[in-house]
């Protein structure tokens, strides 16, 4: 089986992703059968190519870091932009891994709708799209007869939506809790050690942990946005981030985080689900835990999910340390279920 | 699909899961066309069974409840044992759910072949076949192109085997470690509590949690086939339990465990594996961690088992308190899984 490739977004994961595939490229065509060429990438602000006989990902990675332009490597006619070169490039898979908009999740949205509606599998990193448009993607992909995974938007590349649908069979998920975000992590910790939240974010940003708009952690936003995708994906609601009873961070401070220490405790920014009659609800909180639980024993840099379901009861997944590297596994798992069906 | 189903075994975990079969039977029917019926039964000390026309699980529970004997449900000539039954039984699965002998894995691995050879799937939570014949059962079974199925083997119903199967593909496990065995972890916690292994021991045999010979719990053979299992399945090693480094926990004591505490640390049954060249070795013993470590914080009844990866990094699974319900989840996954390929 063939594949052409389309990247849509070309930073951290995309790179990764690129070196991934490389690097698995033997294992890939003698176990799965799998051989790719990658036809199109679009970025934010290095431009657009298309090569339907396949751009060379090395080459590409090398020129990208002496600041050069993806257009040195486009053929054929000039792109208009990233639908265009959507509807152009001819690719069975579309990447969406172009940076979250928790707000509306476009623009996104409308390249994976672009993508479906050209009979392309889509296999999307992005919180946003599914955050705020799951129930329709999935009807669109149906029609379409292709596939929309998702297995990076929550833990990086750390098997959620794919434990579930392959290890989980015939269960119901009552409920979750979990630690999601790494950068709130990192901020209340620095905070732990006695530095206000300024500087601790300072540090986080001068570390590359912090979306564009630092509200998008400090204030809850991404934990609520992966609280939602969780939801729609697993208990078959159809949360939006506005139905979160959602806190954030902002309000914490080194004296409060001492004094929860005093009691013998830990605050941490909580992710919950549960059922209410037949809805389903979330909150996103700063929570005191015990020292004593397994929540509070987490590094800064690792998340954990525990799901209450009908079958196993309790059972929870831990990433190590995540990052680029960890979701671009995502999108080559994603990929070779693609494959595999 | 219809499957006609024998069970060997029909103790907690087998009626666990007559009754999981019997609730989802609906749901399997539905979302994945499965239709079964238990054409056959056998039990140590209750008898032997074949119905071809099916038999009602419902009145065999009542029945066995009321100490009688399978004997009772049985149509057709004599069975003279237990190969017997699965050379007639004219099942398409055979769940070999029969005690475990960390030892020599019989004579579950004699029934095991029987079926193999018989082109029966065949599922178990039995870790002795795993431990001593996971190789040359894989490929009997291969050869007979059916599945040898083993979720339960480690860890009850929680997903490793999937999950290394279905969400980790194209993914090296450099090693692992986890505290596998919950017996320990009661003992310990017993121990900490400032009773003497004896005492301990004592109350862990009247939870009924002690395997008949304890030994293969207080002694790490439980904990070691486990290492086996995993290092020979996720790691393509060929380890025996003889192979592993193995230290009980009957050399513990409440002394020890209290000046453990007082470094900050507590002890726990602790199981590694790791690659040395082209090797695969194996630890099993009593560990010091720190009391901040996650496997420090994890209640008496709770597992959990880190991979080391080449694509991850670290991944860990946490099962919350386990027991016969969660291993007739791991029967029933299985079972779904089988459907499905």
């Amino acid at each position: 089986m063939h594949y052409k490739l389309a990247l849509i977004g070309f930073g951290n994961v995309g790179k990764n992703f690129a070196k991934l595939l490389e690097r698995k490229k033997t294992r890939l065509k003698k176990e799965f059968g799998i051989t790719y060429q990658i036809v199109a990438i679009a970025t934010g602000s290095h431009g657009l190519a298309i090569n339907p006989r396949g751009l060379d990902a090395r080459k590409i990675l090398a020129h990208l870091s002496k600041k050069g332009s993806l257009a040195a490597f486009h053929r054929g006619k000039p792109v208009s932009g990233v639908v265009d070169l959507i509807k152009r490039c001819g690719a069975d898979i579309l990447f969406e891994i172009s940076p979250q908009n928790p707000w509306t999740g476009q623009p996104a949205l409308g390249y994976i709708e672009a993508a479906l509606q050209k009979k392309m599998h889509v296999i999307t990193a992005n919180k946003g799209p599914i955050v705020h448009g799951y129930q329709k993607l999935r009807r669109l992909a149906a029609r379409s007869r292709v596939q929309l995974r998702h297995e990076g938007v929550v833990m990086d590349g750390t098997p959620i939506f794919n434990l579930y649908e392959s290890t989980l069979p015939a269960t119901d998920v009552r409920g979750f809790e979990g630690i999601l975000n790494a950068t709130t992590n990192f901020l209340i910790n620095a905070m732990e050690n006695g530095k206000p939240i300024d500087t601790a974010l300072e540090e986080a940003k001068a570390l590359g942990i912090v979306e564009a708009n630092p509200a998008v952690d400090v204030e809850g936003w991404d934990a609520t946005s992966k609280l939602c995708c969780l939801a729609n994906v697993l208990m078959g609601a159809n949360l939006r981030p506005q139905d979160v009873d959602r806190e954030g961070i902002q309000n914490l401070s080194p004296e409060k985080l001492h004094e929860a220490r005093h009691r013998g405790n830990c605050i941490r920014l909580v992710v919950r689900a549960w059922r209410e009659g037949r809805k389903v609800r979330g909150s996103v909180k700063p929570t005191e835990i015990p020292l004593t639980h397994t929540f509070a024993t987490l590094s800064a840099d690792t998340t954990i999910l525990t799901l209450d379901t009908d079958t196993m009861e309790k059972i929870s997944i831990v990433e190590g340390p995540g990052g680029p590297h960890q979701t671009a596994f995502a999108l080559l798992s994603d990929f070779i279920n693609v494959a595999r069906a």
